[in-house]
């Protein structure tokens, strides 16, 4: 079974990988689409980030969906046939924060593809998969798999999105338009934002941010006054989706933020930002780390597979697994490929 | 009638300013006490802060008690000889962040010795004030003139506190154990926090904490071990008062917090603070910045004048006004002094 | 000019009142439509409700929406001939609630056609409404005047869907099927709940709301099992908009909440509604009061105005005012009128 | 070894029970004392409440302390001879309710004492508990058992104070000055409520409440219009906790609440209550059951143990095992007894 290898430190491999057993409860899941997230981009690129380090050969990739092959008994609800996103969060159950209902801080979380926890978590870029039943979505025929491959980046979304609260006539600010931006977009637009503005510093994600229902779109390298006026007064927008994890756009957006905004961060930067601290002291803002998701993950599926959200603008490129170098290389460049696909047999 | 004066650029003058008329509605209070604030220092040594600058004349000071000499027709509620302590905040209460219930956010605010409108407000280090009956309020006269100059410190930490929401069943860190950060431990003791620990890197404020009931003092310069001995695991306390302003202590506290910890940002810091973004989008922190006060300040001076908080341990040095400069000079000096007041006449 | 009055106890006449005298910073409106609401059906069948009792004439009204005709200087931004929705609701923006930013509750509220006050706030069902510029929202040409109208009613419901918090990932039940919870069942789409049921006594109200947008119409007088099959486990519901006012509703829903279940009431009822409390404890219902709006109208304006709420099955039958009372009888019949319209020349 | 248990109907026996098997991480507690509660007076007298009815000989008891007299291997942390508060509440820690952090409602809680499940669940008034180390909290040898025992009712007042959020700058009604008033009296003082008023019909719970550091207690059967006074603007109050479960209480004490007001509910009632609910609409209030608790109770032994509230007050009476009856009935008059212990060998 062909799988996405990262050799330690960092050499990337496409190769063959026993199946894994399947278990009662558990199904095994042909893979057919597999989006590549900006930590399969590091871990190709660099064999980690931060402390982070590949200290063993690790399968690659947690944005996968497919087609059931096999069904173990206990797997209820599933049949051979559905096409199914596969939900990479795997929490323990039973430590302290799985137990207060916070499951993506569990102690013990199983998440695929992370070389964070010894040994490391293989993930799901492969032919076959083994899963339990419970961690699959189902969606009728009519939904690509690459767009069901998107319910991973949309749970991270929708995850961010409960942590702002309520859009209710709320001015949203999204700064940075790729794929986690984008959908930021989409799920605003769904969440009922009374106004919505994009940025970024490339004209061509910006476009994509447009298809998805943004009201605005600022090119910060191009125009960065049209987000300062914004910053007039005490400020303009109620809440902001960081997305781009880079200091400047946060540091600019900052004065864009009325009293009491929001700020829900879900890009991630290096571990020194510099923030204007005083800014945030002085108008009372609050900023929210939003890490992972768990429970989002059945709402994405349902409203991809339902399609309340077309996130169709969001795909750009598949391509076949025996290309996978070509599809890394091209998910590495913002202006040719917003979400990139691997395809499998 | 002597006033603390402070001269573009940074002259400090003690000098004769002619007495405000009384309108109906104020009265005329002979300020006994003045507490001397971090910005009161800055103004001293500086002339201002980031862009705030000393552009004419001002009287410093908005931490001031006294007693009513003199009301005004309309002045409901206030006789001659009460004792009050003089609330520096004036919101317009008709800006749309005054009737949002922000007053603190107001975009008209005249609080008191501040140099950031123009022109600048005159403060209240000066042997008469005149202001609004609405601003006093009365304490018993068992109360010390500079215990209830403190009500305008507790406020901006009561303000903090209803940031932070609950503290039942919280533990509770706070980094810096200067004035601020000695009230919040007074504040988190009255208001019910579970475990209270303050860290400085000083012996003689961290003392003073012990007094106003913390559980336990660290003197992180002398042994930082203690603290990051609560990052173990996912970290260790719920909330964060960060009363210290300084860079370091803030990066050193993030990871003693446990997921979904609250960071309730009171210290003012430079404009440019290095922070571990990535380790609060991680943990999911919630970093709140906390400003100014208003209504808390009439629950400041009913807790300090029916002495449910017993704040005299915060109570270090009195200076006449003629050695106003000595009492700067003192303010400056955490070794020797946490909170130092200047008596009027 | 034509108004439609109430005359005590409660005698229903169409008869000329003078113009108000415009002041600056008003406008005159040549009202157009006027939603007749349930409490205008209490003015005209019994001349108030609870304690409230019509004690002099008073024009009846508060959902309408015109064309301005004349501009008094320094009403800003308003032109004649523009299509407007008139906000009813006038807090005087002083009083201690409306500083806490809980306009709603002004102590001094001036709400159109409302007999609470002395003397009673004459209503807006006239031919022409002198008010103020900023009651009015513009909207462009292509929404009726009928749809317009609807801004206050969907105001009432937006502020109770702002009661009950972020939507997402939320199951919502919605009872009684009448102009709120229709409103409501649109309302919690556009904000994006996960699962919309509405019930309703009639088939009629529910047809339409099955145009708004709801996954499920139960028809409780038919199949009350079908409600009953959601008390199921704890329940199911996470949100209730109680639209109803009605005993039995409220009774037979509340089981089919889960734990920590959210009502919101909007329904009015009568003074002594038996409910099971101790349904309410084991559950850990809250039980949400929300009354009237305020900021929400200039929302409910966009909404409607920029189309992005179609709310065009809510109109079943406009009157001219001529036949006021023909208006009054359609709109007491829930079978036949949904909500119902007085046309002014 | 001695029990209480009730036969179907309601047949209150002292009787012989076998002691239970220890297991591993298990503990045997000598009871030392027991308190009785409202529920048991229900099964005391009627057999059940609501649907809940007694079918089986059930233990009952819930409210214990006692001294541990056998440790099983990997009971950590407890030795023979520690004094300890025992948790009755044992929920499953693997249904969704658990997994959502809100072990009370779980779907398997296996509460002592309680006929809700069947079987039923044992209590724990015997001699001797067989129970989990984790459910022990020890305590100090100065804090008497009776003490001890009360953390059981603490924890259901933790609990509810928890749902009603920050007490800072909150004026607190308490109605109901029973075991669980009283204690929400103290828990209130202890979180730091600005003002706190207490209700009764009966001078002596009143009494108490006063020990426990209330403001003011009102005699509502004696001076009704003292409670009525609080109702003059739109209220007074911020916050009730309903304590009672009586009707007319719950009712009279709605007009003392300002708009936004809040009240948790938690006194038991019958299963109809007529509540006023459009003053609930009007004041958009918000009723918020609370039921039971979980973590609080870790929290509660901390608060006994280390003194932190002194709540001897609440201690009235004692009676020896073989007394059992006696302490049921002493438990039954309001008048005489607060809360009545009893004790074991």
């Amino acid at each position: 079974m062909r799988s996405i290898v990262i050799h330690p430190p960092h050499e990337f491999r496409v190769e063959d990988r026993p199946l894994d057993t399947m278990r009662p409860g558990q199904v095994t899941v042909a893979v057919k689409a597999g989006g590549i997230c900006g930590s399969d981009m590091h871990y190709y690129r660099h064999g980690g980030f931060g402390t982070v380090r590949v200290r063993e050969p690790m399968v690659l990739g947690h944005e996968v969906a497919g087609e059931v092959v096999a069904v173990a008994e206990g797997a209820s609800g599933l049949n051979v046939g559905d096409r199914v996103a596969v939900n990479p969060s795997r929490p323990c159950r039973a430590c302290r924060y799985c137990l207060e209902g916070l499951p993506n801080h569990c102690e013990a979380m199983r998440f695929y593809g992370s070389a964070m926890p010894w040994p490391h978590v293989q993930g799901a870029f492969r032919e076959r998969l083994v899963c339990d039943a419970g961690q699959c979505e189902a969606a009728p025929g009519d939904v690509s798999f690459e767009e069901l491959a998107l319910c991973e980046p949309l749970s991270v979304v929708l995850h961010g999105v409960k942590r702002a609260g309520s859009l209710l006539q709320k001015r949203v600010l999204v700064t940075g338009s790729g794929p986690i931006g984008a959908l930021a977009v989409a799920a605003a637009r769904h969440f009922g934002a009374e106004e919505i503005v994009v940025t970024d510093v490339a004209p061509e994600p910006l476009a994509i941010a447009r298809r998805l229902g943004t009201d605005r779109t600022i090119d910060v390298a191009a125009q960065p006054d049209d987000l300062a006026a914004y910053a007039a007064g005490k400020g303009s927008f109620d809440i902001l989706f960081e997305c781009s994890g880079n200091e400047r756009a946060i540091r600019d957006a900052l004065p864009a933020l009325r009293p009491r905004g929001v700020v829900v961060q879900l890009g991630l930067a290096g571990n020194e930002v510099a923030l204007p601290l005083n800014l945030v002291v002085a108008k009372e803002l609050a900023l929210l780390g939003s890490f992972r998701f768990h429970e989002e993950f059945a709402l994405a599926a349902k409203l991809i597979g339902q399609r309340r959200l077309d996130l169709s603008p969001l795909l750009t490129l598949t391509y076949p697994v025996e290309e996978a170098v070509a599809a890394f290389e091209a998910a590495g460049d913002r202006r040719t490929a917003m979400k990139v696909h691997i395809a499998f047999a």
